[in-house]
C-alpha cells in the first residue's frame, strides 16, 4: 500500500493522504481542546516545513476569535492568546460574508491572489475590503489563510507563512491544508462538546459537595458547641490521608480521597436525630443519654443508607467510633476490621474534640491532645494512621 | 474538484475517498454509539449496495462482542444484539492472535481466500481453527469479515454479505471498507468515551438530588408532625409546574424544573435552626415564637446562600411564604414581584399544611381545602398557579 506519492509537490516528499488520516485519527481521540491545536500546528509545521502556522478560533461567545497557537520552527512568533478579533475585523468579515467568492482560490485565500486581484482591479470586488484584508495578511506574515466551517459558521481560520524552501505552495498542498482545515473544525467541536460536558460534570460536582457542606454546618449548629467541627475533621482527615499515600506509595485512589471528603463531612449526620437537650447538655450524660448519644452513627448510616453512590462513604459514618482494641461502637471491630476511612475519621475527629472547650471542661492544647493520641495508639488508635497524624504534627500542619 | 472516482470497481459508480471522508466528518460528532453504528451500516449497505452488513463491537468488559446491527435492504438478517461472542469464538480468537497473518489479505479476512487455503492446504496454517473460522462466516453469510484494532486491542468485525450484482469485491472497495473499519474504531471509542462522561454527570446528578432528599428527610424528621411533607410539596410542585408548562407552551424550561425540584426539597431547611419545643409545640406560638417560626425561610436561603448554583433554586426557600396581596413574609412581596418557583410552593405547601392532621386541630379534607384555595386565590395565592392546581384536581392527580 505504501505508494510514493507527494513526488510532485516540488521538493516536498510528504504523502498528504497518509498525513490526513493519520492527522484525523488523532484528532478525534484529543479532547482538549488546546492540546489538540498545538498537535495541529506543530504537525503542520513540521510536515510541510513552513516558517510558522497559527489558527485563529471561535469562541464560546461565536462572536469573538482568538489567535490559539503560532510556532514555528524557529519558535514563538505571535503570543497565543494575544491577538483578538471580533466580525469587524477585516479577515473574519471577508470570511463570514465572501465564503463562495472566486477571491477564495478552491476554498483558500492566497497572499499573491489577492495582490494580483487589487493591483489589476479585476472584476467589480470591493477593494476597499480586499486591501484592508492584505493588510491582515501582512501583520500575520501570512501567505495563505484558510477557512474552515461547520455548517455555515466560521469555526476558524488556518494561517500559513512562507514555506522553508521559499517555492509556493502548489495545489495539492492547498488542498491537504482545505481537508486539513476542515477535519480541526469537526475535531475542534468534539472537544469543545467534551470540555463543556466535563465542565458540567465538575460543576455539578461541587455543587454535591458545597450543598452537603452547607447542609452539615446546619445540622450542626443545633450542637452548640461544636461549631465548625465538621469543617476541622474534614480538613485534618484529607491531610492524614495525603500523607499514608504518601508513605503507602499512592495506594490509595481519587475515589478513596472523594468517598473520605464526604464520610468526614457526613459523620455526625446522625446527631440530627438527638434531642437539643441531650445534645447540649452541661455534665455527664446518663447511661440511656449515652446511648443515644452513641447511636449517632447508625443513624447516619440509616439516612444515607439508600443511594448506593454513598455506600463506602457510610463505612466511615458508621464506624468512626471503633477503636483498635475493639472496645468501640457500633459493632466492636478490631484492628484491620475497621475501614480505613473509619479509622482516619477517628483521629481527626477524637483531636478536633479534645481540643474544643467544653462548658464543664476546658479543651486540651494540642500537645497533649497529640500526646494523648500517641498515648491510646495500638488501642484507641489504628498505628498506621497515627503515624501520619504525627508527621503532620511534626511540619507545624496541625 | 468531482473527478469521476470508481469507474473501475465493476459497475458501483462511488466515489470511496468522498465518501469515507463524508463518513468520517459524521461518525466524529455522533456521540451515541448505538446510532453511531446504525448509521454506518446503512452507509455501506446503501454505497456499495451489499445483501447485507453487521458489526460486531467490542463491550465494555473488553472480554465479549456483540453483534450490533445486522440490516440489508430487504430487512433484519440478524437481530440485534442477539449475537453475543467472547474471546473463545474462533472468529475473535482468530483475530485476537492473528492480525497480521497472510490468510488476511490487505487487513481483510475473505471467504473464498480462507477457503483455497483449506482445501489447497497451503503452509502449515492451523487448518482446525480455519474450518471453524469459515463456519462461522457461513452463519453470519459474510463474504468478508474487516477487523478493526485501536493499538492492539481488537475493536470491533466489519461483516459484508454479497454484493447485489453477485460480483466479487475489488481491490479498491476492500480498501476503503479497511480504512472506513479504522474510522470505526476511532469513533466509537470517542462515543464511548462520551458516553461515560454523560453517564458518569447523570450519575452524580442523581446522586446529588438523592442525598438532598435524604438530608432535608432527615432534618423534617426533627418535626413530629411534618414527616413526608417534604416529598409532597416537592411532587405537588412539580405536577403544578408541568400544567403551568402546557398551558403556557412550554415556556418554562428544564433549568425552571431542575430549580423548583432543589427549591421545595429545601424549601424548610430554616426550620433546623428552631428549636424543637416551638417547633413541636401543642397550640397556639407566642407572638416571639411566631416570629421564630416565620425567619425559617430567610434562614434557609443563609444556609445555602453561598452556593452559586443555588441562586435560583433560592428564590423559591425565600418567597415561599409570600402572598399574593403583598400580606407575606420575609419582604411583603405583591403580585408578578414574587417569584414563579416560590408562588408554586406556596400553594403545594399549603395545600400538604391545611390537609394534614396537627394535634390541636384535624386537617381539612382534599375537597375542603381545594375550596379554601380557590377562596383565597388572588389573596393568598397566584391565580395562574391555582388554575394549573384546579387542573391536576379536576383529573383526579391530588
Amino acid at each position: 500500500m505504501a505508494k510514493r506519492r507527494g513526488r510532485r509537490t516540488g521538493g516536498t516528499e510528504v504523502n498528504y493522504k497518509k498525513e490526513l488520516e493519520s492527522a484525523a485519527k488523532s484528532m478525534i481521540l484529543v479532547h482538549e481542546p488546546d492540546t489538540l491545536i498545538r498537535m495541529i500546528v506543530r504537525r503542520i509545521v513540521q510536515k510541510v516545513q513552513v516558517s510558522h502556522a497559527a489558527i485563529l478560533l471561535q469562541q464560546k461567545d461565536r462572536d469573538t476569535y482568538v489567535l490559539s497557537v503560532s510556532r514555528g520552527l524557529t519558535g514563538l512568533k505571535v503570543p497565543a492568546g494575544f491577538v483578538r478579533m471580533d466580525r469587524d475585523n477585516p479577515l473574519i468579515n471577508f470570511f463570514v460574508q465572501h465564503k463562495d467568492d472566486f477571491v477564495l482560490h478552491g476554498g483558500v485565500l492566497i497572499y499573491d491572489r489577492v495582490k494580483k486581484i487589487i493591483t489589476r482591479r479585476i472584476k467589480s470586488q470591493p477593494h476597499r475590503l480586499l486591501k484592508r484584508v492584505l493588510h491582515q495578511m501582512d501583520i500575520f506574515e501570512a501567505e495563505v489563510c484558510i477557512p474552515s466551517y461547520f455548517r455555515d459558521e466560521l469555526l476558524g481560520v488556518l494561517f500559513l507563512g512562507k514555506k522553508k524552501n521559499c517555492k509556493r505552495f502548489v495545489r495539492q498542498e492547498l488542498d491537504f491544508f482545505v481537508a486539513l482545515a476542515s477535519d480541526v473544525s469537526m475535531a475542534m467541536r468534539n472537544a469543545q462538546l467534551f470540555k463543556e460536558l466535563a465542565q458540567e460534570l465538575d460543576k455539578n460536582r461541587r455543587l454535591f459537595i458545597n450543598t452537603t457542606i452547607a447542609l452539615a454546618a446546619a445540622i450542626e449548629a443545633k450542637d452548640n458547641y461544636t461549631r465548625g467541627h465538621t469543617a476541622r475533621v474534614t480538613n485534618l482527615s484529607l491531610e492524614i490521608a495525603k500523607k499514608l499515600n504518601q508513605k503507602d506509595n499512592n495506594a490509595l485512589n481519587e475515589k478513596f480521597f472523594d468517598d473520605l471528603h464526604i464520610a468526614s463531612l457526613l459523620h455526625d449526620i446522625g446527631k440530627i436525630g438527638i434531642p437539643e437537650h441531650i445534645l447540649n447538655k452541661e455534665g455527664p450524660l446518663s447511661a440511656e443519654e449515652k446511648k443515644r448519644m452513641e447511636d449517632h452513627s447508625v443513624v447516619g448510616v440509616n439516612i444515607l443508607q439508600s443511594i448506593k453512590e454513598l455506600e463506602d462513604s457510610m463505612l466511615g459514618v458508621k464506624y468512626h467510633h471503633e477503636r483498635y482494641d475493639g472496645s468501640g461502637y457500633p459493632e466492636g471491630l478490631k484492628g484491620k476490621q475497621i475501614p480505613l476511612i473509619a479509622a482516619v475519621i477517628a483521629v481527626a475527629d477524637a483531636f478536633d474534640a479534645m481540643t474544643t472547650n467544653r462548658p464543664y471542661r476546658r479543651g486540651l492544647t494540642k500537645d497533649e491532645a497529640v500526646q494523648e493520641i500517641m498515648r491510646t495508639r495500638g488501642q484507641q488508635f489504628d498505628p498506621e494512621v497515627v503515624t501520619a497524624f504525627l508527621v503532620l504534627y511534626e511540619e507545624g500542619k496541625i
